[in-house]
Parts: structure tokens; sequence; C-alpha cells
């Protein structure tokens, strides 16, 4: 199988774990969710990340869930699996088992509790010795989830002491400043490049793609749309880009609120087919009567916009 | 002067604190922003607010800045001042002579350390004892930035245990449920009424308008697209009112990064002649080229959609 | 298997989770360390805590060292487990898998993201429904661990909603009046008893005892003390329970030190021949030699004390 | 006035801001607690840190109280002031004010909401270089309070910047090998000296004497005490020193306890007549019947401890 690499790019979606009502892993959902994401046009697929409820899967759980999903992709693009774990034994076990399977490289953020940049530089150090040299990893920088942060400097020195090190998964927020440091000093002249991919929902991708990122690893229910912003902008067309962008921010947004987010995130994907059902696993958001009423009125307005723009797009972008 | 109440509504602007680029406040500054924010029609005006950097300014400037704003306004709206602090005295005293100068209310939010919703009720309770009975008091709330959370029955005990308490500042993030929540609860019926104005720099003002809220308190730089949805929404228009937050949804949002974000608001602002200088006081926020150069895009975006909008504004709602 | 319940008092030890130095599970040593606590004279045992280090066992492992210990211990006292976890189905398969080996009962502390106190009773409701009225709930209230605060009224709610929470492990701090507050409230009386013990690494246990504990729940290297300070107390000896308390109260603070007192704790259970190896897996402390040198100096000392103590001991309390 | 430096060793306490029962600082009672304070032996106070209640001052109160104080020391020890502010210009002015009235140095720690340590780093960078050259800094390392996390690096880093930056508050926890990284680092050969003085209440003050610490910068009610144990450590007799001290561990101990901490000590001051009302500005803690009890006993129990001691302290250190 591929692994990510430094020049890796375009859209990773970063899939959700499709349950049945009761709880469990909904298998058939995953057959369907491969197709709607493929047929979609992503580069390549994220799962067991946070908005996948991996915290919430049973190791067991997650070593089959994560061998079927590969099976399903089929080698037709990369699949990333992130393998988080506060013990960094738990983390090495399910970073080989994917890979045996064909994964495409594993996440890997760092782990709740590390307070300084000495102990970020340290647990990376003791991770990426276990893990040995031939497991690319995406460092998954997402202060908001784990509480953990890093300057600039601390991560150009793991990448500089670890040469598996070979994606950024940019999620600070805000970071947009951030990701063009990384880009800059990992530019491949000074510093070996690495792949950086934005998360966040997508909230800012114009504006990250301007900044030099090499696509979105996000799990936004309309990857179509993350497929094609990122195509138009490397084709040099960044307006019609940000035009097609525009359109979906709205939705954009409303995904992007954290905890409620990824019930709304699971709904969309149930109601385009991508899975039977909408559930999430307990703890977990579940949508009322209002969520859903402000739901459809905002879907609603993407497809009446969505027309609409069909006939005149390339004039607005004018 | 008039005192804000439960049936307060439309916009309530978050006042920048203008600065000269050695750090004193801009006098000058702040004639013409009074003015333009009358002028794009707001309802009122919230200074010494987190975005108008309370926390940087000594008590003196803060007191000599109330009553020369308060005194610029002259009565046209009413104004709310930010009285937050650490010490109970220090809040107290500052709400009283901010209301002997003509202020409206004053807005409070729970202090930074308060851990649970007991302390944060305790808290309250001496605040409101040392208030006295006729200052009114909105409720700021504000976890992303205090670290205090707080849930709606103990929201409401607040509500009912202190008459002066008459508008919640809507600023948890997501909140669009705590929201509908707080309006439900507090109808007029079943309890008295309070007024809501969001904040959260108005991502998310359609769906709070459709929630039960009375308006926007926050300081987007485009006051006049906040108020023109307001009062489209409360005419019965809200897809139009939708339509028109759409167009400046990808500013909101990009005002809306914690820390850049009121360097960004700063710099629209003085571009649109508002203030003369976008300074921000130390420790803050400074846009480098590439900062400018990415807000240059967004704004002539934003005036190119404008003008399109023009044209078919209409027909896109329809 | 007798199970904890509302009259459930004594020392209930944390138990280390022994390692070997290649971080496997040292079952060899787990025989001796079960045998050290109940020689020491525990009432019960709690294991799979997070000084057990629970969150870097792999689910496997959890479950056979659970089902190992219990075995071990043979009913000579009491075993909780702590079932902690990010997602409600692992907790609930953990509890019933541990209950069916001989658990006396299972301890729960919120899941950490919880933000506000009807998030927490929500998340109970939740927990409680699933495990069904006859698995013996201690509720573990860790703030400094786990972020999330809650007041006394709120788990008073808890108390009244679930039959089946019998205790209460009290480790807010500083958490005096917290205590005394739950133990008035749930005096048997005005409300059902539940019973209290406390953790924090003993470090007010005195106080706490005075303040209405029924006890401890913690891992100090040193049961026998105690064991020997509540047995005291409850005789009606407070006094010299304290005096007692006192000569080791240089090593309880040692211990205390979040982080490298895991270190510590095992290193002094290695040295007292409970545990072959010190051992903390990945990512954990270690002591250098530094550590090692002062851990010397205070058991040193402690020894010092103990034998100048066994001279004078009664007119020192006198 | 003698500046702190790079060689000041001993003990620094922090002074209690003493208030009357309505809240106004109670003057007559700073004359008593700075007598009280200097003849206990302190080698120096420091005024106007958190426990010192600074935040809760208004601004015209923290000049007068540095003023009055310093002027009633008069000379006969240095007096530090705590200036630690949200915006820098405050900072740099209550600085220049009180260094124009006789203090020693100035106190500051990383303004809270700072992440990253090139944030940390940013941030002192600019607070020197508007302190200008000539005002000493004393650099508090307290995560605990402000939830800033820096790690020896980056602080040498600081060192190396800035000369003016001569004394190292120690106040992480755990911490004993931090201490003992920034006393090996600045050792006056491979880098120039700096001072080391500890907070936490000195809970850990033989350790950290042990590990390099040029002292305490504490504020325990009995500074005699640390004046005590310090001067028996730098005589060379440390087992002597922490004979001493583990007498008052327990008091040590329960004043330490964050929040109502600061109510005990201010309680015992007021039973040793330093201080003529415990009084704490609100939002503070209060001492209820049950607290004072407590109190009570272990106040008794020091006593006692003290009186049989004094009999044997020489065969107990034996």
């Amino acid at each position: 199988m591929a692994h990510i690499g430094p020049h890796t790019r375009g859209v990773y979606i970063i899939s959700v774990t499709p349950f049945i009502e009761e709880g469990d892993i909904d298998w058939a959902s995953v057959d369907s969710l491969v197709e709607f994401y493929i047929e979609k046009g992503v580069s390549g697929v994220t799962i067991l990340g946070m908005m996948g409820e991996a915290q919430k899967l049973a190791e067991a759980e997650s070593a089959a869930f994560a061998k079927y999903f590969i099976e399903r992709v089929a080698g037709r693009v990369p699949v990333i699996v992130g393998v988080s774990h506060a013990g960094i034994d738990n983390l090495v076990a399910l970073s080989k088992s994917v890979m045996d399977v064909g994964a495409a490289g594993v996440m890997i953020a760092p782990a709740t509790g590390l307070k300084t940049e000495v102990q970020i530089r340290d647990y990376f150090g003791a991770v990426f010795k276990r893990l040995g040299p031939s497991i690319p990893v995406c460092f998954q920088d997402y202060p908001l989830g784990t509480g953990v942060n890093i300057s600039v400097p601390t991560f150009l020195q793991l990448v500089d002491e670890h040469p598996s090190l070979v994606m950024f998964k940019h999620e600070d927020w805000p970071g947009l400043k951030k990701l063009q440091q990384v880009r800059r000093a990992c530019d491949g002249k000074a510093r070996r490049r690495i792949s950086i991919l934005c998360g966040n929902g997508g909230l800012y991708l114009p504006q990250e793609l301007h900044r030099g990122a090499d696509g979105a690893m996000t799990g936004f229910a309309y990857p179509e749309m993350l497929v094609e912003v990122c195509r138009k902008f490397f084709d040099g067309r960044s307006d019609e880009a940000e035009d097609l962008f525009d359109i979906y921010l709205p939705l954009v947004r409303h995904e992007q609120q954290i905890g409620v987010g990824l019930a709304i995130r699971k709904e969309i994907l149930r109601r385009r087919g991508a899975i039977r059902s909408a559930a999430v696993r307990a703890p977990g958001p579940r949508l009322d009567s209002d969520d859903v009423a402000e739901l459809d009125r905002l879907m609603q307005r993407l497809e009446r916009r969505l027309s609409a723009g069909r006939g005149r797009a390339s004039d607005i972008a004018a």
C-alpha cells in the first residue's frame, strides 16, 4: 500500500464511525460510507480520529473497524488511522496492527496532560523510538481538544529529529500564522518538506490554502466541496474555489460546533445515503426537533444556493 | 437615561477602545467611532467589554473613557458598561460611577476561578447584594473566555433571585440549545422575561434569532449588517435576513478568530474611517503583511459580493 | 462476595499495577502485593484507579488483571474496580465483567469534558440506567484529575436518584467543607447514608476523619499507617491517631506529588518487598539519582522517627 | 535602597494585605504586620502577590499600600512588589512607581492566556523592553495559578536575554527537578547565577534547599520557622532544619489549601497579634465554626509539639 509522505495533498476525509441505533458498529454502513467518500473524490481517508469516536470504541472494535475499512477501500485511496492513546504501548500496538493490514500511516496527537514543550518533545521521542523508522506519522495539532500547545520551533525540532514524521495536521485555532510558519520552515530547501493538511471542519480552508496548506483533513459532510475547492485552488482558480466554498460556509460553520456538530454531520450523511443511522455513541449529542428543523432550513438554503449558483457561479467569480 | 430592561432588543455593538500608536486612548477616534456606530443604526453600545481591552486599561482610564463615551453618545442610544473585576469592591465602585454618568446598565461575567455552580450563585449573590436593586445587570455567559460554565437551571435561579438581572449575553459555544432553553424558561409567563442578546462575533446570528434571541451584542466591524439582519428578521423576512448575513459570513468568521480577530476588527474599522489607528494595546495581536493581504482579499470579495448581490438579492431569497 | 455499601469504612488501598521493566504486568508481583496489602490490615482494595495506571492498560489486560487480583484476594477483603472510560458502553462492559468475577463494586469518575452540573447529572443518569440497580457504585470526585467540578447539591441529586450510588470518594482539593456537607446531608436520617472514603494521598486524613469520613481510599506506600490512624480514630483516640499520622506526614506529602509521586510510591513498595520493580508504564515518571537520594533521606528520617516514637508516642500524645 | 540580585537568599515573606471587616485596608495593621515580619527575622518581604489579594485592590490602593509598606519597613529589609497585570502599560507604570518609592525589585508572572513557550518569551521580551535595564525582576513560575507552563530551556533563554531577570520564584508543582535544573544551569559558571526562592507555602522547603534553593518566598503564618529552617540548613545542620520543619508541617500543609488557606493564614496572623482582623476581601473565603475548631486543634497540637520538642529536639535529630 502507498504510504503518506511529504508530498501528500488533497482531501483526507475524517471518517465517521457508523453505528446502529443500539450502538454497535453498523458494518453495512461502513460499506456505503466508503463508497460515498470515494465517489466524492477524496484523496484519502482518516479513520479513528476524535470525530470518529475512537475513544468510545473497545480496542477490539477499533482493530476490527480499521481492518474492515481498509479492506473495503481496497487500495483505492490511502487510509490514515488515528492511534492516540494514553499509554504508549497501546499506541504502538495499534499502530503496528493497522500498518499490517494496509494503513498508509498513523495520526498521533500529544497525550493530554503534557504541559511544557520539553514534555511534548520527550513524549514524541519515546513514541518515535518505539514506532521505529518505517511507520509514517501525521502529527495532530489540536489544542482545543487535547489541551496541549506546541509552538513552531518545538514542532520543527520534532521534524528534525524524526524522519518518519511526514505530515502536520493543522488544527490549532486561530492558527493561520502557525500554518504558514510551518510551511515556510518545511519548504524542502532549508528543511525537508512535510505535508500539511488542515482540520477545524474546514472553516478557513481557502485562507489555509493561500497560506500553503496541501489540502484538508476534516470530515465535512459534503466532501465534494472540499475536493472541488482544493482542485480549483491548485488549478490556479482560487477565487472560484472560494466562491464555491462560501456557498457551503453556512453549513461548514454549523457543523463546526464542537459536540453537537458530530450529530449534525452524521445526520447529513444519513440524509445523503452514506450511512443508515445518525446514532452517536453515549456519551454523545442527539438532535432534538429544534435542531432538526434548523438543519432542514440550512440544507434547503444550500440547495437553493447551489441551484442559483449553477446559473451564474462564473460571473460571481468574475 | 433609559435603562436596559427585559424587552431590550436589536444590536448592542461591542465597542472597541481606540488607541493611538503609542498606546494612549485616542479621544478623537472615540468621537468618530461613536458617530460611526450610531450612523450604522445600532440600538445601543456596550463598552469596556473583553474586546474593548478593558482589562488593559488603568482604572482611571476606564472611568474617563466611560464618561467621555457616554457624553458623546448623549442619550441617542443606551450604553452598557462592562464592569467585571476580580474584586467585588472594584466591580461595585465602577458600576456606581458609570451609572452616575448615564450608563444604561452594567455587564458582569462570573469571575475566573469559580468552579461549581454553587460558587457562581454565591458570587452573584454577593455582587447583587452590593449593587443594590437599581442597577440593571446583563449576565455575560462566555465560558471560552472565563473558564466558568453555568447550566440553565442555575442561571434561572439567578433570574429568580435577582430582579435587576434583566439581560443574558449569550456567548457559550456551542450554545444554541442553551439560548433556546433560557428563552423558553424566561418567556414572561412561567417566569419573567429577560432580554437575550448574542455574542460570539455573530457567527450564528440567524440561528440565534430563530431560537428566540432579541438581537446581537457583538462587535463585528460592519454593524449595519447586524442591524439589517435583525430588522429583516423581526419584520418576518428571515430568509432575506439570512441571505444578507451569508454575504458577510466569510468576514464574520474571519473576525471571529480569538486573539488576532481584534486586530482584524480594528483594521477594518480603521479602513472604514471609524478610528484612526488599528493599534491594540500590549500584549496584543498585530497584523503582518500576510494578514493584511488576506484581509484585502476578503474585503474585496465582500465588495464584489455586495455589488453583485444588489442586483439579485431578491431572487436568491426567493 | 460482599458488596460495598453505605456503611463501608476503613482503608481501601488504591493498588498500584506492578510491571516488569519491559512493561508487561508482573503477575508474580501481583501475588506479593496482594499479600502485602492484606497483611497491613486494609479493609479493602481498589484496583484500576488512576494511580493504578488503568488508562495505560489494554482492555484485555485490565480484565485479566482484575480477574487475577480478585482471585488472589479470594474474598478476604472486598475489591473495588475503577471502570471510568470515555465511552459508556465500555464502562458498562468492564463493570459487568468485573462484577462477574467477584468485584465488590465499581468506581466511576465523571468523564473528562463535562462542563456543567446538568451535564454531569445527565451523564450519570445514562451510566446508572445502563449499569442497572445491582452494581454498587463509588463516585470519584477528583476535579484536579478530571477537570470536572460538582457542587454538593448536584451530588445529592445523584444520591437521591440512584440508589446504587453508595460511596463518595472524596478527592476534591481543598475539600474539607465539601466532605462535611456531604456527610451531614447523607446522615441516614434526612437522607440515606453513603460511605465516604478520602483520597488525595491521605494528606488531610485526620481532618477528614474529624469531618466525618469513614476512612481512606488512597495508595500511600505505608498502608499500615492509614489503617492504624483510622483504627485509633474510630476507637476515640484521635490525638494518638494524628500523632502517628504526623510521623509519616513528610512522606505522605512527598508521595503526593502528582506525576512523580507514582514513581516514588512504587519505589517504596519495591523497597518494602511488595513488588519486584518500580517500573511505571510510558509515558510515566522515572526517578533519577537525585530523586533516589532524596527518598533515601526521607525514608531514613521516618525510620529514625519511628524508632524514637516507639519510646514515647504516649507522652507526645498526652 | 538595596536591590534584589543573583545572591539574594533567605526568607522573603509573602505579606498579606490586612483589611478591616468592612473591607478597607487596615493601615494600623500594616504597621503591626511589618514589625511582626521583621521581628521574626525575615530577610525581605514581597507584597502585592496573589496571596496579598493584589487583584482585588484598586490601583490607587495598590500604589498607596506599596508606598506605605515600604516606608514602614524603612530600609530594614528589601521589599519586592508583585506587579503582574493583564496590560503591559499598567505593569510598567506600577513597576516604576514602586521602584521610585524604594522597592527592591518587582515580581512578574506570565500573563494568563499565554499558551506556547514562544508566546511566553515574546511576552517577557516586550515586558523587559518596556521596563528598561535597571529594574530587577523576579520571575514567578506558578502554573497552578496562572495556567501558564514554561520549561527549563525557555526559562534559561529568558535569563540569557534579560540581564535584569535576577530571581526565579519557584512555584511549579511538582517541581523539585525543575528547581534543580534551573539551579545547575544558572550556577554562576556556565551561566550567570540567579537567586531561587521557593513558594507553594513552603510545603517542600527542606527538599528545595537540598536541591539548591536560596530560600523561601511564601507567606506561612509562622515566618520564624521558615527563617530558622533556612538558617540551620545554611549552617550545615540540614537534619535539624528538617526536624524543626516537620514539627510545623501539619500546619504548613493546612495553610496550603488553595482558597481557604488564605483565610487560615490571616486567622493565625490575627491570633498571633500581627493583624487585627482576618477579613479577606470578596470574593474570598471565610472560616466557619468547623474550620475554626479544626484550626484550634492544629494550633494546640503545634504548641504541644513545640513544648515537647524543646526538651528533646536534639535527640530526635541525632
